[in-house]
């Protein structure tokens, strides 16, 4: 695999279970066949999306080691190599780089929230001792922040920490990142983790993103991508208009990210049951998501309309959004509330 | 003054001081008319950026009477309109028509965090009653947070609400609100408060903003309007950056607004001494950031360096990013992690 | 008023409204009575619970001024002091002192959320210059913080501050600052608006609180007060759960403070509708809110019980707290969640 | 080991590391020794103190094997047991009890921020399987919270849920859990993990608690356990204003844990380097921070006094607090605005 940069849409993939809640081998090289097939520019397996912490140590290096021997090298992979503490790190570090893969990315230190000194020195270390390229993975709604100067820093200091990805969907954040680092380091990238500000993210200088919708409609993302990096603003706005609706629909209507299982059922896959138990409740209310999922993947033709039909059948949701939009829009402002947005 | 749709950059204008401490009306009228000199759309007295908090009720009135009378129609005039109570609020609402302003702006109740019913009531009964077009002003990060369900609702009962001011800078939030509200009423106006998104705000559907740097540097922030709009996208990403160095430096190096107060001070006006007390050493800050301001200023050539110079002569601030930039980064790292931005 | 320290239950008291939305003077005096003769230590207007900012600056004098005249000194008034600016806030204070109250309760400056260094330095202005003792109001749920170094810093250069109210509700804060305070300031007092740690407040070192449910149960806040104070445990503590339970459903089961509202009604007192409007479905819970009060005020023979009986005629709420409690736990968690707790 | 009821100080126990970055075995077992020798009334290996995230899976079992074998039955272990999902954790509580210990505890999900469904759904998996008892753990500064109906539900569920133990410090919260619970589950064990609150936890009916103060000075936390429950009100309040500043001075003053191992080194312990990297700025610190302590441990006769010594010799803390406090007040202050406590 070349150094080439990281730029494009990095599927940040599922993994599908087997009925023994194992990992489905079979489905996950399906799928990512089918990922490859449809334009996705590289797969990013253990991300926030992929739930890296509900593997063990031994999961998470074996799903990277399918991910790389099914992709043959045709697209680069971005690896999750976050551990227990920075030996472990970096002794997954060395694994995957012995696959071949691109760069891992490594999510700052969770569960305790570390101040920006003590996100540094952990970096700091890893930076200085990988084989592989690092991805720094800045999510603040999960893990310890790492704040721009942090990010300059290391930009500065480590050669081998060659990206970032922010999932903070902040553009004014973005900004000050690119204008704290490009200067020193032109060739450092800038990934957004999400979705729904993808057009705006890439039209103020992101290189590409990890997006869990591109694991859902690659087609989609895909052509998003191309229409905003080409500079059809009208047109691209109109798509990030219809992916914010499907993607605030995934990820706010269920515990993430269930939701994002359900649609990639849609689209054909077996992805089992998830490790995170659900109420009865819950399996009800993931079965209503499934079929207002399925409409609106059917308004793009990517599946057929659920038995029974849609509420406004053949419709754009973009001529309706009152009715498709009002549930979603309940659980946003919940979700704000709460503080998780 | 006509009924056309509230669109450009409206200007969140800070008052003048006299000695005294009470408003310096001629400098108000000077400022306003450089203001308009120098192409801003419109007006916006009354506004965070203008403190409508710490003056009185009559002093509120009196703003907005001398920008009319300022004004005399060359420019729409959107004048907040927040009083105690929904009864003060109706009855300065009233006033302001007599004026023969464009429209009021209204902030969500502050002070006390209301429920999303609980705001929808207080708009709701505004809106049936109010003499004057009313804009609704969302600034979760002061006022109780006016959610996407309450604006959708809110644009569809009430035809003399048109417009909202967002000023979370949030841009999936700015793009739920569009999508919410346009299908049923296209000509509801969209404006955003948070210039450092103001570029990526105005691509996803926004009509413009009411800015506070405009208030500062109305050329910029108008280019960068124009520009935008225009789907000049790479120039207008240059100017955005500029924007928002200097909008972080104003916003974040000291209490707000005495940053904006220091930077109008060195395009010329005497702004005077603002009504919240600075402790000596906030003072010493303020003149620091103030030189940095002039040097900032003076590389676009709104002002002449300071005497002494400035750390880089005639280098853009672009060029520069890591010493220009490293302590607005850690002050924002700072009121990040206060959970201020 | 002698310049005793301040001690002991001051009530936050709500202001009744007449029909037209005006104060209800007839029916304020009544209540002031009423409140005096069941124990309350002192009066607090103009707090939080009595809704001050959703008065004009004249209403608040008066409130003051018939309070005043009705208390006659038989008990000590703390008056909320807070109006838009320094100077205004000093006027008030001087009008204040006019009338012989005992001391103001000033909140830290709020919609624009303050650095330390600036709520120093609004304090000190003020502390400098006020006629009339000073009580610093922590509210942080509300308005800008006051931190213990500015406690500290305020309390040793200015003697005419000589309280903090504190509503936070945090245990360890308030240990805190008694330690930083006390040792150069021993006759400073230390007051809690948490009804909920009334108790635990008080064995720590507190000197009392203004307390929202003695404005509803003046008889209950006065024996947990007085059975804390000489170390009654375990009947303070089952009291104190008792009004957990009652502090609880008034506070977090309505819009604050109409669960107050709807409690006092229930004690005989005509309260008027709030100046906060309503919606129709906000009108119907708070109908349903009222029955609920009037069986728990009821089971502490305060009222009868609703026509139609409670739920568990008789029975203690403590006896049945699965019933009782179930929804307004439902509703704490969901503050929690919000971050409103 | 009997199934009494879980009372009185569990220390959430400090891992040794050795010079290579493994696990101390003997320095643990012989601070495992000295903790029983002093009084605590259990141990809590796997803790946030203990850094149970830190440490893999397999390390994990090595800390609990160690500790049951060295304590030989004499006091009862709680045992921190959550792995990456159900599956492993209940294989971790298969382990435990066959170990003999006590009881699990058992921390709600991290990473993801769970909603109080899913919350309820993988709590009551584990309850209906698990083999030993378990401890619900809450600590919402870290992980999903687990709020109060959940707790209830669970503890009507689930008998095998015999406890919670809740890091929160709000007293509040501890009153509503035990309304909640008792009445249904009267054996049902409530502990705090918060040492600034411990006194009035235990007034306000709370059994015990998991302290990581009693790790540094278990005979001061233990005389607080024991001046609390005997009701000797004044001068418990005496201890719990000494340990708020040791705990503040550890938990605030350096990244969690290190001032407690800090503190465990001046006790006599050789507890290595922790595995989270520091910058060198932070190893600075810490030295001060450690002469800061010993000041502290040496004025209560638990150490000397550094070389050199210390700023006000002999002198009780509780006499110069504006001297020993201000730093941590800072720190504090700080830790406040981060949202960290």
């Amino acid at each position: 695999m070349s150094n080439a940069r990281l730029q494009g849409i990095f599927t940040p993939n599922l993994v599908p279970y087997s009925a023994d809640g194992g990992i489905n081998e079979a489905e996950l090289r399906r799928y990512v066949e089918w990922l490859i097939e449809r334009g996705v520019h590289g797969l990013y397996p253990n991300g926030s999306t992929g739930e890296f912490t509900r593997f063990t140590p031994e999961e998470r290096r074996r799903i990277v080691a399918i991910i790389a021997d099914q992709t043959r090298g045709r697209v680069p992979i971005l690896a999750g190599a976050a551990e227990a503490n920075v030996k472990e790190t970096l002794a997954a570090c060395e694994y995957y780089a012995s696959l071949g893969i691109r760069a891992v990315a490594i999510v700052a230190p969770f569960y305790y929230k570390l101040s920006p000194a003590s996100v540094y020195a952990y970096f700091k270390e890893i930076g200085d001792n990988t084989p592989i390229d690092v991805t720094l993975y800045n999510i603040p709604m999960f893990a310890s922040p790492i704040d721009v100067p942090t990010i300059q820093r290391l930009s500065e200091e480590c050669e081998r920490i060659v990206a970032i990805k922010d999932s903070s969907g902040e553009i004014p954040h973005m900004i000050r990142m690119i204008q704290a680092v490009k200067p020193n380091r032109p060739e450092f990238s800038f990934l957004t983790g999400w979705d729904a500000a993808l057009m705006p993210m890439l039209l103020v200088g992101c290189d590409g993103g990890t997006n869990a919708s591109s694991g859902v409609v690659p087609e989609l993302t895909r052509k998003l991508y191309d229409l905003t990096t080409t500079y059809q603003i009208d047109e691209a706005r109109r798509v990030q208009y219809d992916l914010v609706k499907l993607f605030d629909t995934m990820i706010y209507s269920a515990e993430f990210p269930e939701g994002f299982r359900a649609a990639v059922n849609l689209r054909g896959f077996e992805m089992g049951q998830g490790r995170q138990p659900m109420s009865s409740e819950q399996h009800t209310d993931l079965q209503t998501l499934s079929r207002e999922l399925q409409c609106m993947l059917s308004n793009h033709g990517f599946t057929d309309q659920p038995i029974g039909g849609c509420p406004i059948a053949g419709a754009s949701p973009a001529d309706n959004p009152a009715e498709v939009s009002a549930i979603v829009q309940q659980v946003v402002a919940e979700l704000n509330r709460r503080g998780l947005m």
